[in-house]
């Protein structure tokens, strides 16, 4: 498996384009995206869990029923959500783009991020609809990227190539996502789209499985989305026989898959809203999975931990405390805690107890921008890895007036 | 029912004082505080759920097996929590208090607040002792205030007077908690005194009942700490008819609970770290308690909420989106969301949808220092009201470097 260049089009076959259409009224930030296969593809997604959901969500729901896909649009600035006329808005976004493009309305995604319960003005969005597919191509994809960004600071897109039973195939993906970040099942807006040739099905199984210890395992502020959906798209051109059940292949086929997610949630993490630091806490010594993911998880949410990583300050008690609360059973008599960055490994805590330490040894390793929280269970086999961010004055600047 | 003077004081009987010993740096701050009273009292207490717990509650929770406490000791500055010593610590404390008064240790409820992780020195514990219960008078209830408080930033403390039976009973509380705060059985460390005659039985079952809608309904920053307590004792020298079992008078009783815990909630939410603001979610309309529970803490536990009201920004889809995900089964097509204080109230959501209002109307209703968001769900009688405070910079401030 290779790291490669061309993020959403580095498949074979995808097209893809960016632009401003009008929707926001800064002119230099591109709001509509477009991703497009040249045939139509196997398609797969997973969506939030929040009962108030975009009507993207619900129009995309129903046009994936079949398995296929073969555009997909997306809008930045207006969520399209809470409003009176949102399934109407959805659905005229991928009408109005099939008809251009000649596809059936059916085989397109659409989905929307920003501001919720202010209505969708589709005008810019149709006059914009013709320069969006003109300027469709292959060297396009980090435009599209571009696109869906909301206060996310830096694009995020990834791709690798991988062999399927003699074939190299690719896989690529762009996302977004900066704040109301706390996925359960789905998260964020991801576009992935790969040549590999495999059935809906099997597409469906590898992304339902994946998600779970990627997107599921990242959070910024603990506020789950009204508008988290992760879709893959896959166009069978790379030529290989197709996956259609478990193996070796699929094996591969999840592989690649992963290491794009895991890169894409890092991305994400580390350009949470207000964020200066990515903050990664790996478990290991669990009973079972469930109790390494819930600890995992609720460090990475812990308010305090998160404010005292921005303050690079070696505050384990609270980890602990974190720990203590997350509902997992754990006997916290034999917790460890160290935390590790490019500087070093500095050990905090043992047997639920502190150790002495170097303060300025911390601090030092904490004032890096990458920082793992490595919390030892000593119980069991299992291990799980959250992602996060600090907590910073910016997070609450940015979102203190998000509207205005 | 009345509100009256004296905190902890108010019931008969009842002596306090709050010195500075020594075990933190500033010589201004007291960080040693006592409860005393003349007689032994019948107590009742709760604890935090966190599976770390410190070593004074364990100390504490034994002590009160017998259903009995004649003394409160806690300091701030040091939690004696996830300490090698931390029972031989508290046990000493207790101890010492005792010898020093001439009661039973196990009448003595121990309580520490402060940093996680650093061993407690009890020297100058030990050497405050004797000026600390020199000083014990009944008009000292808010020296021992004082003496609780960690970044509190004002003491919190409260009381009423209550008939039972024609005769008139005290109850008064004394209250710290800014930070660490999202209770669950417990919450904070909360100090209550009465003279009302009551059973140790009768007692623990208004405290345990009354904290479901009252301090559990309490969420600073979703961190549950490890040294949550809510302890009361109840010395019976109002001198009427024993309260033993259910019936009127345990409703009075009940009743002038609630009185003070909501009004030390308002307090603790309000003086939340950071905090410009009190929230004070009220659900209605719901079909059972639990939902109305689960919708209102979601609300005053959202990030992007909590940084919105900072902000005064009535960015209303933040709060459909914390119910959404609340986990709550909610007809989200029938919630209503308005915004209320002292400059009168704007309703900003109806059906799940947008309604236009005015922005400047809900500039002026937002920018008060005290914020009702009223959620009606439409769907039943029932309702539930939860506590919190904004989001704001100087949160990230005093957390991002607590320890130094």
């Amino acid at each position: 498996m290779k790291m490669i260049a061309g993020g959403v089009c580095a498949a074979k076959g995808f097209l893809a384009n960016g632009i401003h259409c009008g929707i926001r009224k800064n002119k230099q930030k591109r709001d509509l995206s477009l991703i497009y296969s040249e045939v139509p593809a196997n398609a797969a997604a997973v969506y939030t869990t929040n009962l108030v959901k975009g009507a993207p969500l619900a129009v995309t729901r129903r046009h994936l029923q079949n398995g296929v896909a073969q555009a997909v649009i997306c809008n930045s600035g207006n969520a399209n959500t809470c409003n009176a006329n949102g399934i109407e808005i959805a659905e005229a976004m991928s009408g109005l783009l099939a008809e251009k493009m000649n596809i059936s309305a059916e085989d397109v995604v659409v989905a929307s991020t920003g501001v919720i319960g202010q209505p969708l003005d589709i005008t810019p969005i149709k006059e914009g609809i013709p320069s969006l597919v003109a300027g469709l191509s292959a060297q396009n994809g980090a435009l599209a990227a571009e696109g869906i960004m909301t206060t996310d600071t830096k694009k995020k897109e990834v791709a690798v190539s991988f062999e399927v039973g003699g074939v190299t195939c690719h896989l690529g993906g762009i996302a977004k996502g900066s704040g109301m970040i706390h996925p359960n099942m789905a998260t964020m807006l991801v576009f992935i789209t790969t040549d590999c040739k495999i059935s809906s099905g099997m597409l469906q199984k590898a992304l339902s499985s994946d998600v779970q210890n990627t997107f599921n395992m990242v959070s910024i502020d603990g506020d789950t989305s009204t508008n988290d959906m992760v879709t893959v798209l896959a166009n069978g051109m790379a030529g290989n026989c197709e996956i259609d059940s478990e193996g070796a292949e699929f094996d591969v086929f999840m592989k690649a898959l992963n290491t794009v997610t895991v890169a894409l949630c890092r991305m994400i993490a580390g350009d949470g809203e207000g964020a200066t630091k990515l903050l990664e806490c790996r478990v290991t010594g669990a009973d079972d999975e469930a109790v390494a993911k819930t600890v995992a998880k609720s460090v990475i949410c812990s308010s305090l931990t998160k404010a005292a990583m921005f303050g690079a300050d070696a505050n384990w008690g609270r980890v602990l405390c974190a720990i203590g609360y997350s509902g997992a059973k754990v006997d916290v008599t034999r917790v460890g805690v160290s935390f590790v960055s490019k500087k070093g490994e500095i050990e905090v805590c043992r047997d639920g107890s502190g150790v002495d330490f170097s303060e300025e040894k911390a601090k030092e390793i904490l004032l890096e921008s990458e920082i793992e929280i490595r919390v030892s269970l000593g119980e069991g086999a299992f291990g799980a890895t959250a992602w996060g961010c600090d907590l910073t004055y910016d997070y609450v600047k940015i979102n203190g007036d998000y509207r205005t």
